[in-house]
């Protein structure tokens, strides 16, 4: 039983990634006949034979493939394609409905496809779901290795509703205010995080058409936010950066919240994120918290759906 | 694309899976081809065509069928057959490792064939490994619909292990002194905590012999019970039932501990489960909280695995 992988991208969290692939003891085996190990240079095994992951660094590469004749390759794979994108990067997210389209199943950290405009979110799935479809599975998209999207599409899948009650979050997510994503700037207007509620939004029945489409607070500068820390201090609160997902209110919103001490929001450290999920069978919400980015966290969450897509389509 | 799907079990959690498997909207159906109402009658679809759930408790019903038999029936089904065991019937658990060894799927909340002796647990796991046979899903067995097993496997196959410092725990479960589960002798004695205890250990690789093989401190009587809560609150402490996985120490336990009103184990409320996993890439750990128990989380958890299973094997 085995699958053919393409990998792209071996930065940080790439990296972290092919060497726990390097150390997986699996039943089934991930083939790597495609690694673009940079944006420019890809190790290319055209009879579709597994790469030796020991030596991607240093053995002679190729040119990087076009994304369509990607595509065409894996299409062309005798064993079922699952391509690996361990990049942020948009243009390969905007491919996504076309690979899956061919049958290419996709493991990915990268929020953009599912984060920008809600038509290629659904032509995603549409086309996942149609006959000969690949499979999509995105956990990393939202708290690196935690489990935050499986466990909310096994609520919706099974039926389960926001509460009708004054409490109607069906979902919260808070981090640390002061923890920063890869890209500052990005973090600063709140536009990563925005993009991670977007796409919970989504699973919980909210068709968001964008990140840009609900009010998010930006992260001010930080003399203004040790003042607005203090005042918080002072009423025995503390600040978190907080998405909310309200069904009642039929509203999604990014912003800084006030928490009392005993909170499960105020018990953040470092880059922990928390998610509490709010619903008819969890009126006492289901919490999960931990490390909500990291390369190796990163890299197990994407490793981990691999595994689950593999599990599905290996022959 | 479906499954036939036998069912035991029609009693508090059996007929909350019965009402969301009625309103379920999957693209893969779980067609219910036998459905034993009680310990006594059942409905039985001989030639294989979906059995009418709205009328299972009226319709005329035959004998329950021998478990050899309901085995024989499944292993000649035209469609993959997964059994959906809603008991805790030590009978039925006994009897899993010949139903996956002729390749019957299992997802169940049933504790007793995962907690009772390592060797039915190996005989379980190997036998699903072995060509043809069934899958097994038991994720409602340990904290009913909270996400710990899938991601606690996760992790130990994507290769992350126990840290090696003195916080070296790799799981944690806690719940609060005073909720019962269904038979107060069982938790009396701590022997059904014990029992979520073993099936985490044995995931996490520790090889428990069974949950009479480690230290179970018992729950004691209740004014006893009352004198040391007060004892903990007078230290601004609060009491807690705890299982422990240690790796470092070599040692599982179970028994109740003080801790502080600002530990993620001190904000547990009614029957809610925490569960927190300590490992080299979660030093802070990652904590999943929410109901433990409860008739609809818990089918909602093994209805979540019949669909994982369904994903896996339908034809």
């Amino acid at each position: 039983m085995s699958v053919n992988v393409a990998i792209i991208g071996a930065g940080v969290v790439g990296s972290a990634f092919l060497n726990q692939l390097k150390n997986l003891s699996s039943p089934i085996a991930l083939n790597v006949v495609y690694l673009a190990r940079n944006s420019k240079e890809a190790l290319i095994s055209k009879d579709y034979l597994p790469l030796d992951l020991q030596t991607y660094q240093t053995a002679p590469a190729q040119a990087v493939l076009p994304l369509a004749e990607l595509a065409a390759f894996l299409h062309a794979s005798p064993k079922p394609a699952v391509l690996i994108d361990n990049t942020s990067n948009a243009a390969i997210a905007d491919f996504y409905p076309e690979f899956v389209k061919q049958g290419i199943s996709i493991a990915t950290p990268n929020k953009k496809a599912f984060s920008d405009k809600l038509a290629v979110w659904n032509e995603i799935f549409a086309n996942s779901a149609a006959p000969g479809g690949g499979l999509v599975y995105h956990e990393a998209t939202v708290g690196a290795g935690l489990p935050i999207i499986g466990p909310l599409r096994d609520l919706v899948a099974t039926g389960d509703k926001a509460s009708t009650t004054k409490f109607s979050d069906v979902v919260k997510v808070a981090k640390e205010l002061g923890y920063l994503e890869p890209d500052p700037r990005d973090d600063l207007n709140g536009m990563d995080f925005a993009r991670k509620v977007t796409i919970l939004a989504r699973i919980a029945g909210f068709e968001v058409e964008s990140p840009s489409a609900f009010l998010v607070d930006s992260l001010v500068p930080l003399p203004w936010r040790h003042k607005r820390k203090d005042d918080a201090l002072a009423e025995n609160k503390v600040l978190r950066y907080v998405g909310q997902i309200d069904f009642a209110a039929n509203k999604v919103s990014v912003g800084i919240a006030k928490y009392d001490f005993d909170h499960p929001f105020a018990s953040l450290k470092g880059s922990d994120n928390v998610v509490s999920i709010k619903t008819q069978r969890y009126p006492n919400p289901l919490i999960i918290q931990g490390a909500g980015a990291g390369a190796e966290v990163t890299a197990h969450g994407v490793l981990a759906d691999a595994l689950k897509i593999a599990e599905r389509v290996a022959k």
